[in-house]
């Protein structure tokens, strides 16, 4: 059933596992829910129907790389990203704030004004208020936004985090402001605090009163350990509203993924299976495997033997391994759409299992796996 | 219908130009002919049920490349490229002696011997003899086999001309003898001569005395003008027997292509669609089209309003522009599928325009396009 305006059902729970559906006008998401990364309204190496055909629903595109390419003046001319890329399902944009700490040579955080930096293309300055962050995820046209927010390095440093906290939420209210009211589309805001569960509690109050579609969590997967994040997580996830989406940004493993979903976490997303795809690292059932290793070189099983996508059944790990010794675009090409398909497997397993009360089975069986 | 025996069946000619169909155990291809170039066992940048979407009948796989990646060994183990790269359709290899001319570190050439050079990969010292050649092309399992010559750099003189038709020659009857008798393969000799007809002619007799299943054109497309190639072919062409293909190795562009067709050529094949592909330079039936231009920014107009593979008529000059820009995998992936497919297109009318004899009217309003 499509619904005209975004709403989330809490369909089920398994402990602090949750099945839920997210509805947009672009169409629905089942959660947990896996979103391939598009930065420059491409997932790299990924014909447009393949990425369908993984069972993708959702996929996200950052406010921060397309703002320098193409540029709002192109988007807009196109309606948006949808039409601009030809996907016509639902896209999340970031904010830009997390790759402004990342990326860009970052003249200052100014909470008055917002991020004034340096382009990381041509060093031009730019500066990206919370209201100009809102502005170019409508020219992007997203369903879902995200506030603009101050994501610090991985720090434990209170000061420093209580600072972006008080940043964070005086940006997030300005972006509610600049966001209005679109019922077609969500606003999430996002958790800041580290690893402190007292600044994370302070940071999710702050937003619930001022009251988001959805709520994500920031400033995890900097560097921290699986175990510091998971427990972090933990720490917040008991706090959220069961009534919205809650997305944890930028992770991650499957085992991640298993790890924060056992906590009640919603969505997700990660470069990583294109990232590892281009790179010969492939995700499959028995872990990953690296198919530029030598031992690849004579063994004739496919990688995964019931893919039907673009025959990637009848490749060979022998196959695969030359293609990436010799640089061939075609490695990138299967191996990343092997990997985002082996991730939205991955995802419908987990859905399955708690629909059918198993993810503690499920969440044992694979918590290893990947680490 | 499919027949067992390699064999070619001219069909109709218009003046010099002609239609025609090879026969193989793994599929008919229609003439003129292109083979887009698979060098390292990958059409660069296609999916193999892409290429195969295109229309194209036949590929080429490059024996030097081959022989170095992924070896021998691996292939036998697949019975072949056929398996190992999973395109069932004819195969041609070249014969290594091109790309040792163009590529590797050439040591010497010693007629008794064979080709003594350096890989361009690691520096390792490699004898390829005519025979070794044979093995390997048989290893690849290919459909047609070229034999192993002498391709001199473009030069105007006549020794080292004459030089390099006395080791083809040679080489050419070893290679015979190596091939043996195999009906459902065939073997081609390649003509030399650099751009003297007594040359070339000579070349051709003696390797008709030999008799092999197709004669190709080798030593052109070597920085000669297009006027020097149209003219060295002409003067061939009319000598050489009406009953076996003709194959033009290496080239060309549209307009290339067009005018050997118009001298009798059947066969043609260039890395020029898939290389120009990944630079952004498409192939149209308007002409080239350099979408990294910033004329196509803006524009929404797409490159092939007719082509529906993986959606092709749906994106944007201005999308393809940014992806270029932005050096995505996704550029590459779709300019190379487009350039293949215009290519093909462009075979098809070719054949249609013989077979209905308005050939000379599609001749005059394309030769001068693609320059």
């Amino acid at each position: 059933m499509k619904r005209k305006n975004f709403s989330f059902k809490l369909i089920s729970r398994h402990k602090n596992a949750r099945l839920g559906k997210i509805f947009t006008k672009r169409g629905n998401i089942d959660t947990p829910a896996f979103m391939p990364v598009g930065t420059l309204g491409t997932v790299k190496g990924l014909f447009v129907e393949d990425i369908k055909k993984t069972g993708s629903q959702i996929i996200l595109g950052n406010t921060y790389h397309l703002m320098l390419r193409p540029g709002t003046n192109i988007l807009e001319k196109f309606n948006g990203l949808h039409k601009f890329m030809n996907w016509e399902k639902p896209i999340l944009t970031d904010s830009g704030g997390f790759q402004i700490m990342s990326l860009s040579k970052l003249n200052r955080i100014d909470r008055k004004i917002g991020a004034i930096f340096q382009s990381h293309l041509d060093g031009k300055k730019i500066i990206l208020s919370p209201e100009k962050s809102i502005q170019i995820q409508k020219s992007i046209n997203s369903d879902i936004l995200m506030v603009l927010d101050e994501c610090p390095k991985l720090t434990k440093n209170r000061e420093i985090l209580i600072d972006a906290i008080k940043t964070s939420t005086e940006w997030a209210k300005r972006c509610k402001v600049e966001f209005g009211n679109q019922k077609e589309k969500a606003l999430f805001g996002i958790i800041q605090g580290g690893l402190y569960q007292d600044l994370r509690l302070k940071s999710l109050k702050e937003l619930e009163e001022i009251n988001f579609d959805g709520y994500a969590i920031g400033g995890l997967a900097v560097g921290e350990t699986q175990k510091e994040m998971f427990s972090t997580v933990k720490k917040i996830t008991e706090y959220m509203p069961q009534n919205k989406p809650r997305y944890l940004m930028g992770v991650g493993t499957p085992s991640d993924i298993l790890g924060a979903v056992n906590e009640g976490v919603d969505m997700f997303d990660c470069v990583m299976p294109t990232r590892s795809g281009r790179t010969g690292l492939a995700f499959t059932w028995e872990g990953k495997i690296n198919l530029k290793n030598a031992r690849y070189q004579n063994d004739k099983s496919p990688l995964d033997k019931n893919c039907n996508l673009r025959g990637l059944k009848n490749y060979s790990k022998s196959y695969l391994n030359h293609l990436i010794k010799s640089n061939e675009l075609l490695a990138s090409m299967l191996i990343s759409l092997h990997n985002i398909n082996f991730y939205q497997q991955f995802m419908s397993e987990i859905r399955k299992s708690i629909k059918s009360r198993t993810f503690t089975k499920f969440y044992n069986r694979y918590i290893k796996l990947f680490n």
